[in-house]
């Protein structure tokens, strides 16, 4: 090559052009594996910046390590789409003098595109790159190293970044095809050793459950679905990553097969689930905005019928392009969902942070019929309840609520609710479910909430939906 | 679906805010069979629009009705990569007032990419569309009536462009996978008869040629190649349009086999004949700005190591991550090239505009081995000259000229000019050639230029480089 952008890392940061209080940012799609975040701040903070702002599409428990830099005045404040683990509740307590601006994935993709989250530097790791820097989530050679599908929250970055800096474990021939990004969009390419643990992209969040409760759930989402008026030949699903939506699949799977019925595409984060219904013929398309396991990840390597999209192309809701605009059904969990069906999915009903918007609300909004499946309650915790903790989704979104001693539907939607019991479904209202946990749990006491924002919630639109405070022990 | 961006022509006009003076964009990947350009400047003139600027990717013979909307006022200035036939000749004799802006395909992406040409409206055609606006060069139903495949120089106008139109022949369900332009980059979607003619996509320049003297050029070329120092494993190269060049990957494959030699990628406007290599296994990518026939089409259609590149892609100066920089060899042809290695592929030697830049300056200056081929006359017209009528590529980015009178290398290479002599090759002075087709000719008469220039060349970087004057019959 008579070309190449590959340099060490601390020379893309310096060509960069990086300077004191700008914004970098990050991808998520290896999830708890990351390697990247904390490989790129602590070199930051060697090299002595100060003040960045770090705008990542999401952070989850392995990326502790900000801890320090935070209380260094390297990283000063922080955007993203969840937070988990110490980090989490270390800004709970109080960590950050700036609150945390939190964005669901459409909103961030909304942000991105607008200018209102300017991005400085990207820092976007990638399973393979060539010198000239056209990057994929996907392996291409025998020496790869990591695998995690769909850059879809990366290209954004990408697109939209003044300057980007793939980092990639395996440096391969040029030209790197089929490219998730350009290399038109890149200015330099850094190998490392690593940019993520690809067996951890599968924890966090989703796991498949074996939870008899999680089971009764899934079973009742999954009639919910089909006696709701949207279950017919063509539609379209995304599910969550909560084991009782994951497991849904199953049972909606079974009655495609008993009915006929195809789906027309699944859309979202794509997990193994899905990929078999795909090959199986029952999914036409798969739309992948982030590659939830590896069965997904190395379908979308070779399947030209997986389609990955840009977080833009997902779930922006200003872009009537965006996918969620075609979307039928979702599928979603909560931390806490109350009696107007607003719902919670950040912050823990202790008061701390302890969990990630992703395309909740975008999805909530956006689809024809979007149900929350939750328990009652998670051991002493009541899930349904008077009032979230944090508005994440507003209820106006939400049209379902599958709990275990019951199925509320949204008032709004009366003909969802006739369709459900005329198939004699349980249904509910939504106050006796949330006087039913608190007659089980009892008044819980205050949350000890301090007088400092800690983060501000922002809507999908772009507008402050809620703040949240921070917790004195 | 709940959403749809489906309108007809004159809504999408209307909704799009298009205004008298502003600029209209176009693709060309239907050549000869194009019907998008003369359906929409028709609409516009039946609506009234006066002194539009069309900026399309190229223009030909088909075009032809655009003299009446010139003479009309509805479009007062072009700018295009090339004209042919009766538009081109009208320009050449005045037609318009302002001069015709001719850049190269990667000129041109760079030219919107930074903004230096703002297009306010594109009309994109397309063989396949959803109702948001997911877009395909490629069939993807049992309706579908036209192919064109790699969707290249329209990609810069649907991601800059102010307003994005899709014509489409084909209305397929959501979502269309995979896409080429992205339902978020597009506004209005029209629903027509016919976006082109595939049968006509490989008419213009591209021709499969039986012409003794072609023969024997393309097999002098693939000698050059062969022996330039270049041909080695992992080797890259691009063919142009001319029956010449398109010959001579028929002789290179033989030494392929031969020697045991793999090509990395093929690059540019992608022909049967790449794409036989590449299935042979010979060559590992195809990448793809322009598909050159239907068996191109038909492969980037299906098969992912067939990758689509915008024009920005391919060939933009300002990118480094642009497919020109990893080019290796470029097989090019011209209608003269002069005794500085500088070559006119645009205004025949008449003084009428008869061709197009296309990538021919793009590949040249930045392919480490760049051949042009052409015969030292053309029936009466002298091809190798003391000065060419027009400049389009400078000579500075020629390295050899492939003649069946001899091999002359630009004296800048004189590392190649010894390695084609050792080879046995007959290298001969440029100046030699050009006076042996003097001596065969005899002295042209002056061209009968006016005082008016009817077209600005600009170079790939954004500067002029020539003037094309009007011709007085």
């Amino acid at each position: 090559m008579r070309y190449t952008k590959v340099v060490t890392l601390e020379e893309a940061i310096r060509k960069s052009g990086l300077r004191d209080g700008m914004t970098v940012s990050f991808h998520h799609h290896f999830r708890g594996g990351d390697k990247v975040v904390n490989l790129v701040v602590a070199k930051l903070a060697e090299m002595g910046f100060k003040d960045l702002h770090l705008a990542a599409s999401s952070l989850s428990d392995v990326h502790a390590p900000l801890i320090e830099h935070i209380r260094n005045g390297v990283i000063t404040k922080i955007s993203t789409s969840g937070l988990r683990g110490e980090l989490a509740n270390e800004i709970s307590h109080g960590l950050l003098k700036e609150p945390v601006v939190f964005r669901s994935h459409g909103g961030r993709g909304s942000a991105i595109a607008s200018g209102e989250l300017h991005i400085d530097v990207a820092f976007l790791g990638a399973s393979s790159c060539d010198e000239l820097g056209n990057a994929s989530g996907c392996p291409r050679s025998e020496n790869a190293k990591s695998i995690c599908g769909s850059l879809g929250y990366a290209l954004p970055d990408a697109r939209y970044a003044d300057h980007v800096v793939i980092l990639t474990d395996d440096l391969v021939p040029y030209p790197n095809v089929p490219k998730s990004i350009s290399a038109c969009d890149v200015e330099s390419v850094v190998v490392v050793d690593s940019v993520g643990d690809s067996s951890k992209i599968s924890s966090g969040a989703i796991r498949d459950s074996k939870n008899p409760r999680d089971i009764l759930l899934a079973k009742q989402a999954a009639k919910v679905i089909i006696n709701s008026g949207y279950f017919k030949d063509g539609f379209s699903i995304q599910t969550g990553t909560g084991g009782a939506s994951l497991a849904a699949v199953k049972y909606i799977r079974e009655s495609m097969l008993e009915q006929g019925i195809k789906a027309s595409f699944a859309l979202g984060g794509i997990t193994a689930h899905m990929v078999k219904l795909h090959q199986e013929g029952l999914i036409g398309r798969l739309v992948d905005v982030q590659s939830f396991d590896k069965v997904a990840a190395e379908s979308i390597a070779t399947d030209q019928m997986h389609q990955e999209v840009s977080a833009v192309e997902y779930a922006s809701a200003d872009h009537v392009g965006s996918a969620v605009h075609a979307l039928d059904i979702v599928i979603l969990s909560a931390l806490e969902v109350d009696v107007n069906f607003n719902v919670n999915v950040l912050v823990g009903s202790d008061g701390i942070i302890r969990g990630a918007i992703g395309g909740h609300p975008d999805t909530a909004e956006d689809s024809a019929l979007s149900i929350i499946v939750c328990p009652l309650l998670r051991g002493r915790i009541p899930c349904v309840v008077p009032k979230v903790t944090t508005l994440i989704t507003p209820g106006k979104g939400v049209d379902v609520v599958v709990t275990e001693y019951g199925i509320a539907v949204n008032p709004t939607r009366p003909e969802i609710a006739a369709r459900l019991e005329a198939a004699g479904l349980k249904v509910v209202d939504i106050h006796d479910l949330a006087a039913k946990a608190r007659s089980i749990i009892g008044e819980p006491d205050e949350l000890p909430f301090g007088d400092r924002v800690v983060g501000i919630v922002m809507d999908r639109h772009g507008k402050v939906l809620d703040e949240i405070h921070n917790i004195v022990d």
